[in-house]
């Protein structure tokens, strides 16, 4: 078996997307793509030229067998996906009211993905891999994914396998409660922690970024912390300092989703790649102001060729190639 | 309180149609429409000029309003609907793989109709009808809807009001056991009962019409059993007696979808009309014939003067007219 | 019979309009959609909870049962309409050049609408409303429309019913002499007037909002005047005071159309809750700029509680809600 | 000036074409097309390679300008058309019910070419032509069309330039009694008359092909009669003679519009050629089959090569050439 | 490296598909697809449950890009696959004039693929194969193709790995002396040969399947020839004898384009399956069949089971299950 | 002959329109139009009230037959275009990234138009002339491309035919050396020169509009250089002097492209209607400006009378006008 720069797993939805800025109740047509935060880090990965495993309990349906498709036409590695006929592919309506006002609709609740099992989890891929990356959602779809979620980071802690962890808040699927809960549970065995800023406050009560790591790296202090903070940057705490790296001057935004997971994928590249710390997040935030100048959560992430242009400055929006 | 001629209750999901003839998987676009079995007979007694109410427990989301605005907008009654934010509202993909190769996918488990309650009847509303319809695919939804249709049974019997019952079977939602035991409990209290012939034979175990309509009468000589036997018609059978009622000369089909909800409607409407049950069952074979040579379950349903013209015999598939 | 709060009558257009920003003679594609200021105001009404009836005469077409189909499913009572075979249903194409170069083109010269006269009315019908809302568009169809509005306005003023008149000014409909008679003499009969403020010094001649207003009220002072100034906000006048009352800070402007309609049942739905004149403005504000916002005449029209979100500063274009 | 072979004029519509097969009621978007009798003979006459002017009063708006551009574009010669802003372009909407069954909703009153009068005729435009081609369409839009099609004949008579009548029977836009003393007397002026056979039973009062002609042609027997017997060919008589033509054996029917038009420049096409009743027939037979196999009335016009395929029976519906 | 059931290379082009059925010049809107012989097997196979391997040179820009996604994406390995930008990725528009007539027109000359040379080949991959599956379309291409064509099968012969061979003229691409004298030298060198009836007579000059078989298998009477007839079935005569095996009763036609691929696929995998030859005729004729009655020629193509239903004869198409 | 205003040739290719602002590979859907500077210029001058004549060679394909008719349909004379079957009619495929960020893909390598050849030219047709427009795009398709434009300026010269040339610098076409020897060889016979600033630049190794200018007409004084300075207007110099003339304050940029042809258009109708330079420069600066603030190279082209109401400067980006 080759061995894989990251493994990750999660849910991807078929997302059913609106041709039309109206309210939900008046669209009439609906274009399917795939929505899923894992995946989009996976598929971030690969265009920037690393080698990547995803794996997820998918739908025995058309629905499960489309996530497939797109997810190993990207060049993923899917081998260790599995199907079940014992629930539905989980599906994600977007509702665009104006180009900010984005609502999401889920038919996720005991989808296929919220079956995974620690038995899915295949312990030899896993500690095949330099790192293993987790999020906040898995753990939220049901008991046994939760479960899953410890046993994968076992798994990981036992070969040695780094794990990077990014939050994904996400409260339509379970209470504050629960979520500071498991997310802090995951937090304190991850060896980097992704966060938003509003994610580290909710889960520390502190309100600066500093004070966020800080509280995040409190009982094991050789973890890093990273934080996004959206067009102004991102800043990292590890034992050895902190730092705030400026994002990149905004182009026009066209999208605003999946650029979170398209900075995770920039920062973990920088790790593979043996980058400082300022560099890695600097390539982070060169991904995440790429996706945010593209539409689609998948379609816009950038090839290493083009970070490295706007890395070197000179990703302009130009006119007309012709 | 206006008196209607017919009040009915049951599940209407957001029907997403592929706009493209391939396996769901390969499909780009989908159309929002409704699909619902007693809705499509509400919305065909209201095109033939009948009072009717129509009533459900709808998602409170878009796709809720979705389904009330179209219903409403037909002329039903939906004064008796309400919403819950406890459960999304139901959805059903249809697959063409063919124009006669059809698949069905549901996301209706747990949907928001699945939440009614016998509380959700509004005595006083089915007590004003002459006839209340209910399918047998409300008690598949859940047991607190397979109450709601027995409480609603008992209403109607207090007050007089008819019963119809078509048996819509659907074996996705419910074991063989389960729909034999509560569809003939259903049967047993219904006035008149409409089964397709294979419905009718799954139910008694009968192979002939004759039988099949014996067999659901027997405990109740009283009652008529009206069955549907496609391109070819349809039989009754009464206390007064029994008949075949031949089928219109079918036009080319176009979509077989909603037949039977147009063959019911047209019954229905030769029951409120008073006429014997050769005019009706001729009725009902008239509008399912329509209803075949239309696209659409709703869209193609016919107003009276339609079927008018087509039980003079002159509903012709006409060339332009200009 | 149900009393209305609001009953309004008018011409409501099938919209069809391009799918693409190109000079209408290269569109290849139209969407259907409806058009008209009376039913918008109304469907605005039934959406912060009030009850309307809208009438009109609609084309015995498939245009003009959509019409119907549409403004009934948003729960306006349409029970007064009637069709016509005498004429076809009008249309409104839309050109969109730019986002904000929009122009239209109508068929609807002598359509269904024009040959409503005052037998259309059913005078217990008005009766019963507390509010009759009269547009100006309605008079310059035909001269039996401008008798069938006087016959209402008399109707109206013999059972104590208020009338709330919008001038909306259309001059591709008559002459600038004929509107400005025509639209005084309503304007004389009203008891709240809602001109924008060009309509305003059209009829009056005058340029400030305090001069338009003492203009329309000087032979009655007992009437109020609002004046709409866009995204300035509004002015009113009445014989107690007067008053500007400020707009919402303006959103991104996503459809400029409809904005002055869903004012109106802004300001109409603080009449009815009996709220001070700069309360009944700002509600009018928070809906014109809500309307402003997003999408479609009557798609963007707000619900009661979204308008009570801006009005109490919440209502922030977020990003993705998950 | 270049010598035309044919002259023709009438009206186009602008065509709305539903995309889906649904009651228009139902139906969301359109497409944009043309749809004129005349237009399609003469486009049909340019693509078998004659020279042809065709020439309308237009609507001064993109529906007019966007017709000059497509007729424009197939090679007709539109110099003597005119524009006017005294009306709007005349639309047309179709609404297919099934593959066979179709209606049509216009907005022509009073439309654009109905304010054609004799003065937009030049006269040395006619003169300068070999045939005159005119429809019962034009006579039926207005008095002034009615003039000017008697205008035109006059002309035509006066330069010795011969006249094809194609009836066109169009029983929305007139009452019986007026389209048959109209198109009597343009019949009686005419050199060639191709009308289908109801329409010549209509005329007549006779039924068959035989005596139909012999009526038309009794006043003077220097004129031909050319009936079109749809599937079954055609059958003409003139001084020296009668004929049955036969059809080609029909292909699959994919849009039986146009068929007739196509069958009219086939024939005038094989007049022009000087060939014998019986060849120009058989080519206007050809040129229908072709045209009912195709989508679309101009779309599917065919080549000379194509035409001459089909006259040597080589043309096949083959599987795909590649 | 894993090894491979079948190894195959050529050309995919991106197919952009009309969505209207005119005339291409008519034709407004078009849908990227993809469309190649050799990856249609793949994927059949594929599907079927084989494990398969294709390459290709591939344009480096978007098309190549797309091109390679899909056929990754359906499971098939294409780890050998390589870029370039020297040419662009060819393209093929379709042309659908009626259902049954359909033309092709290539953007293909001079294409990406036109680029491969035997230098693009790795032996080892092709000898880890058990067959080496070839078309005549790839020689056509281009010298070079031509060269890797025979370099291909030199190391298949040098390694015993099988070759099957399907001849898929293209006249559009090479004149009939070129083609005739490349295949037959390709076919010289195959021990499977899946001519169709008309490609097999172009080769020979025979007439009669049994005179087509024995002239391709004179040099080496080892080889088997398998005659594809179409709708009859199919034919095959190897040393061991000959028979014809016939088709399944067709289910109605919806996209011809792709069968032959299918049946290739279907009789590949009986020889992977060592079944005799009429299990894989079957099994070939199986899944042209099926792939004839759905639309697209890669979307249609059946799984193992639903090949398996076709054989017991249940694969019935049947109606809307739900 | 009737005597043309300007004659032009060159390129027109059909371009394929992405529906989705996405990487090319992830679109699902095209549109059909046109692409081709000379005949931007030509259509251009048309709509501002022009004779012109544009030719090419045209695929002998249903592209090529699109083009025609579209440029036909615009009212430009085609009569001297001709067809061949040789080669394919050149393809472009747009891709927008977003709203400015814009590619192109070209299939146009050995199209129809690069087999055009000086026996392709008319000598009167073109002495007929009062100009001749001429593009640097046309002699990098070809070697008898550069040969056909090389005889065309000699015609010119030898009837007293002034000769426009727009240098439009294509460098996917030819290597910056070929392109600037041929570009400054035609611009030597040009009367008028119309380069942006950037391909003056390129042409002359200059940086400011005089110096670039002057270069230009080094050797023939007697010429004029306009050079194109985008929203901030122009630059002309002639042997009488120089000028800036500034730009229209910009409207909202909808679409870039074909500003540079509408500028052209703009300042050869000043030519024509022998305007000083400051007003045809103003001319030229105003139709740019109301092309890019709308969509579609040709769609946005404006008529005279849009054009004089932005020399009045009264060309507003309305609001609604109903």
């Amino acid at each position: 078996m080759n061995q894989l720069d990251v493994v990750t797993f999660g849910e991807t939805m078929v997302l059913l997307n609106p041709e039309e800025m109206l309210p939900l109740e008046y669209v009439h047509r609906f274009q399917k793509q795939i929505g899923g935060a894992e995946s989009n880090v996976a598929i971030g990965l690969c265009r920037l030229g690393h080698s990547v495993g995803w794996f997820s309990r998918l739908g025995d349906d058309p629905f499960g067998r489309f996530v497939l498709r797109f997810i190993r036409g990207e060049g993923v590695d899917t081998s260790r996906c599995s199907f079940t006929d014992q629930a539905p592919h989980s599906l994600l309506f977007k509702e665009k009211l104006s180009p900010t006002n984005i609502n999401v609709y889920y038919y996720r609740k005991q989808g296929a993905t919220s079956l995974l099992t620690p038995d899915d989890l295949d312990e030899e891929y896993i500690a095949g891999a330099k790192l293993l990356h987790l999020t906040g959602i898995t753990p939220a779809l049901s008991a046994s994914c939760r479960e899953t979620v410890f046993a994968a980071i076992e798994m990981a802690k036992c070969h040695g396998v780094k794990i990077v962890f990014d939050p994904n808040l996400r409260l339509k699927l379970w209470s504050e409660q629960e979520a500071k809960t498991t997310l802090l549970a995951i937090a304190e065995q991850a060896d980097y922690i992704l966060p938003g800023l509003d994610e580290g406050q909710f889960l520390t009560g502190e309100q600066m970024p500093e004070k966020v790591a800080a509280a995040l790296r409190q009982k094991d202090p050789m973890k890093t912390v990273i934080i996004k903070l959206g067009s102004k940057g991102s800043f990292y705490q590890d034992q050895t300092g902190s730092n705030y790296v400026s994002g990149f001057p905004a182009p026009q935004v066209v999208d605003p989703i999946g650029a979170g997971d398209g900075f995770a994928a920039g920062v973990i590249s920088g790790i593979l790649r043996g980058e400082s710390w300022e560099q890695a997040l600097r390539r982070g935030n060169a991904v995440g102001a790429i996706v945010v100048g593209a539409n689609g959560d998948v379609e816009g992430l950038p090839t290493e060729s083009v970070v490295e242009q706007m890395l070197r400055g000179e990703h302009a929006t130009q006119d007309v190639k012709r």
